[in-house]
């Protein structure tokens, strides 16, 4: 059987730990191309770049693993998926994999991850896509507890086929694999952040702000991913970009529109 | 009765004439405050300012509409929006207006689009949203044929209250108002993206990529977006930030997962 092809990019960036670790796992399953941001790129959200230029530089072969052919570029993890699709794969791969993140990327964070954009720019691209993030903002997180689950979700994607036009949010629990109760498939929870700028002043004396927060669970509901993660298990909810909400229109039709 | 009170913000910057159109209109239905990006912020998706400090600037009163209190910020349009609900206004405003875009956001740019993720910021945040597009994008485009549309959706979303956790997607065709035929309740169109690249050389010698590309429309349905627009209609989107794909769960369940 003929090896899948797999494109692994990332938002933290080529040299990321996490990214690291998810290209030694695909190189197991797969044929591997890496093509990710040449810096960090978290809360990038879906951006691209419209009004400046794009670098791709290829890595030499000494970097990262043997065998497996990266690419770093100047832009976001959307503009890496777009110009590996159609600039520097030779073919479409049977799957795009994002991550692994450093943090989570549950609930309204979906919203803001550039992890899971270069998932669902694949996605709108027809490609199968999984981003995977572990609840861990450190740089030297611990990414060996995810192994297990990862290769299991990825290959049970590529035998399944993940469903038209929905893309897989993963996200892994601070534990031990042996501590991890399996994989929850969840809805997103409601949540938000409640913001705190921290304000300070320059040393020429103006004022600006540090964006900080505090995250603040709305739902209590036992089917979401905040709740899987809270008890043990990895949560993968499936993810669209179809943002119709049409449970609204009935509403909305009534309104006196002209 | 009190005058609701309106926040107006955008990705095209604090200058753009969509957005000085919008605040015009904005101060006939009640008190604007505005809060928007110092430099043009299109294709931003929903990025925020993580790693970086953000600035907001007062601007003089005799810039602008007159009564009117505005800031400039260098952050993304999201980051308008969360510096606005917590530092700059007073109380949480009745209503959050982004646009007028200067350029579509229907279909699959909801993604990309600055504009919108202004507009879903604040409805994650719990206030009412609308972002406004034009489908021209011309910086010296004819906002007037868009108003009175946009004051009667405005209007009719302050009597009757947006859907909880919707935000509207207002697209309005390049025609003159009298040849527009009406506001239609839609859903999102499939479309996507074929891009090309246009590679260049720079004149150091290194090769370096323009993102261009074609839309290609992916839906032949008459109840969308795109449908609505090239059929002489305002187009109206609910978008909802809850993107969990319900119907993909049950199949998702059956995989073997660990």
């Amino acid at each position: 059987m003929k090896k899948p092809l797999i494109l692994v990019t990332n938002d933290d960036g080529i040299t990321a730990p996490g990214l690291r670790s998810l290209v030694l796992l695909m190189k197991e399953i797969g044929d591997v191309v890496v093509v990710a941001p040449d810096s960090p790129q978290s809360g990038m959200g879906h951006a691209i770049t419209l009004d400046s230029t794009l670098y791709a530089t290829k890595m030499s072969s000494d970097f990262g693993a043997s065998g497996v052919e990266e690419y770093s570029c100047s832009g976001t993890p959307a503009d890496c998926v777009k110009l590996a699709l159609q600039e520097l794969l030779e073919r479409k791969p049977d799957i795009c994999v994002s991550g692994i993140n450093h943090g989570a990327n549950s609930s309204i964070n979906v919203i803001y991850s550039g992890t899971m954009s270069a998932a669902i720019e694949a996605g709108i691209e027809g490609v199968p896509a999984i981003g995977f993030s572990l609840c861990d903002y450190s740089w030297d997180a611990d990414f060996s507890q995810a192994k297990a689950f990862i290769t299991n979700i990825v290959k049970e994607a590529l035998d399944h086929g993940i469903p038209k036009d929905v893309v897989l949010n993963v996200n892994i629990p601070r534990l031990k694999t042996e501590e991890i109760k399996g994989v929850k498939i969840c809805r997103q929870a409601k949540a938000n952040w409640k913001e705190k700028f921290d304000k300070r002043t320059n040393p020429m004396g103006r004022d600006y702000y540090w964006l900080t927060g505090e995250f603040e669970l709305l739902d209590k509901g036992e089917d979401t991913d905040e709740w899987a993660l809270a008890n043990g298990y990895v949560s993968l909810v499936p993810t669209q970009f179809d943002l119709t909400a049409h449970h609204a229109i009935q509403a909305i039709n009534n309104w006196n529109l002209k």
